[in-house]
């Protein structure tokens, strides 16, 4: 009987999961709509379903046990009861949901919950970049709807008491900035994520100074995001090219500070908005680079995630391999 | 043949040293001049003579051999050789000085050298918060002349690969913000050292803000200090007072981004500045509470050091008790 393990990365529009072996190679994988508006238990069934229904077909005919599951979800959980604390995207905002110890009646076996984000950061510890640099530190920016994030320090996800640390797109870096979805103000998020990005080039759109941008979303903002406003800036809105760059060295002085700080080797760049690439990339190394003073900078890349929109799925894998102990 | 350590903090000012048992007990402690514009060479022949000379002092007629020394010095080091980077502070700026080896010629014993605030973050895990939490994680603000800092997590001191990471101080606070020592602009310590806090004071007075303040210090400019508009608030001088909470603020600032990168349960002010005590602590302590939404900060605590100005000297005792190996 072969042992196999599930990762479940949990989102407000889909539940992805994945079967792997014990070693972590992916035999299968698939995606369904999480129906957040039916509420925990509903979501928790269709899951544990999903993931049923995956393994019987990753048996091929023989039979398997699961030997763990690794569930990420979008907010905060209590790591060490596996009670989710608050998911702000889901409709019912998932309030003390004892998601783990559901899951694990459904499906017999240890599961684990972290964050979808610090999970995603787990990922490529063990999958991505630190597959051959074990001890590495990192700090990882998901940016998306919102700004994410993990830190890893010599090799371990730092999660602090509850899986909370790492909230690196919560940083104050404008005092009196703008509100974030948080409740606080100023926040990297409010300043930088996708929304935040968007909703400028929108107004610079409304006031006629992307006329590029215009053309290409037929002036429709619902149509405007940052992939659409780096296109407008190549062909020539110089507008919205200054606020991508804008937003850009916002991310360098979070980055910045993580760098003062941690003194990491390296900065990751994850999430939708990281496929603008070097529009994001460059402003953010040369924010470290000129703005550093105390620390030699040279040896802090800052990358793309190497695994991409997979961390998630292959740092829910890592934390099914984990043995309770850990 | 009784064992000994050697502990020395190195300053603009003066140099102080201990020697200490190899249980951390100090025996004999003592500060001289550091005499900087000597140069390198002098000033470690000063500390030599002065080690060697407490050591005797120390033997109390017995024999003793030393079988470490921990030296902290105010600037960068590279941990891994003790040979200075760049010791701003000093006149001649120390750039590439092998200190650990100089001084293990002379004294014949393993040498570390690490940065003076780390080295108080040493001593605050060895023999002070950390004492009853070995696997503390805590961040350190020393604020005074400048803003230095030290890291330590799961009850690691966080050196990364040059011993430089923990510069809480040099955290970009407001991008925009005034030229810094370092270099950069807008760093904490640009915006609430205890220079920039005077400046303030001295600002006000000469607007005819501060009456308190002004009477206070006689009108004299350089007599303008934390401690002095600490006592002008208290006696009215509400300008001085909000310009205080303000620098406490941005600090706060400084402390709730920590917190949300690494969920640490202590935040620890140390240096002159810290003396200012509530004053200074309860405006961080609201900036955590009121602006971190993203984690539980009720078991963040917020405290002044537990060694005051016997941290560096303490944690270069830390320091001299380490095996190489470690």
């Amino acid at each position: 009987m072969s042992e196999l393990l599930a990762g479940i990365d949990l989102g407000g529009t889909s539940i992805k999961a994945a079967i792997a072996d014990v070693a972590g190679n992916v035999l299968i994988r698939e995606s369904i709509p999480t129906e957040s508006h039916a509420g925990p238990d509903t979501v928790i069934q269709r899951i544990a379903e999903l993931v049923l229904r995956l393994q019987h077909q990753a048996e091929n005919g023989g039979s398997s046990r699961l030997a763990g599951v690794g569930l990420g979800v979008p907010g905060l959980v209590d790591v060490k009861t596996g009670t989710t604390r608050f998911l702000p995207n889901l409709p019912t905002q998932w309030r003390d949901v004892p998601v783990a110890d559901s899951l694990r009646a459904a499906l017999g076996c240890p599961v684990r919950v972290l964050n979808d984000v610090r999970m995603a950061t787990l990922g490529e510890l063990r999958f991505g970049f630190g597959r051959e640099r074990p001890k590495v530190t990192l700090a990882f920016f998901a940016i998306g709807t919102g700004i994410g994030g993990g830190v890893v320090i010599d090799g371990r996800l730092r999660l602090g008491e509850f899986g909370a640390a790492g909230e690196l797109g919560h940083q104050i870096i404008v005092d009196n900035g703008p509100r974030c979805g948080c409740g606080n103000h100023g926040c990297l998020e409010a300043l930088a994520s996708g929304p935040a990005i968007a909703a400028e080039g929108v107004r610079l759109m409304n006031m006629g100074l992307a006329p590029r941008l215009r053309e290409m979303v037929d002036g429709r903002a619902d149509r405007v995001s940052p992939r659409e406003m780096r296109e407008a800036a190549e062909a020539g809105d110089e507008a919205v090219a200054e606020s991508l760059e804008r937003a850009a060295r916002l991310i360098g002085i979070a980055a910045a500070n993580i760098v003062t700080v941690l003194h990491p080797e390296l900065i990751v760049l994850g999430g939708g908005v990281s496929r603008l690439g070097d529009v994001l990339l460059q402003p953010v190394r040369d924010v470290i680079k000129s703005r550093v003073k105390m620390l030699p900078t040279e040896n802090v890349e800052v990358k793309c995630s190497q695994l991409g929109d997979q961390a998630g799925l292959m740092g829910a894998i890592a934390l099914a391999q984990r043995s309770p102990s850990e």
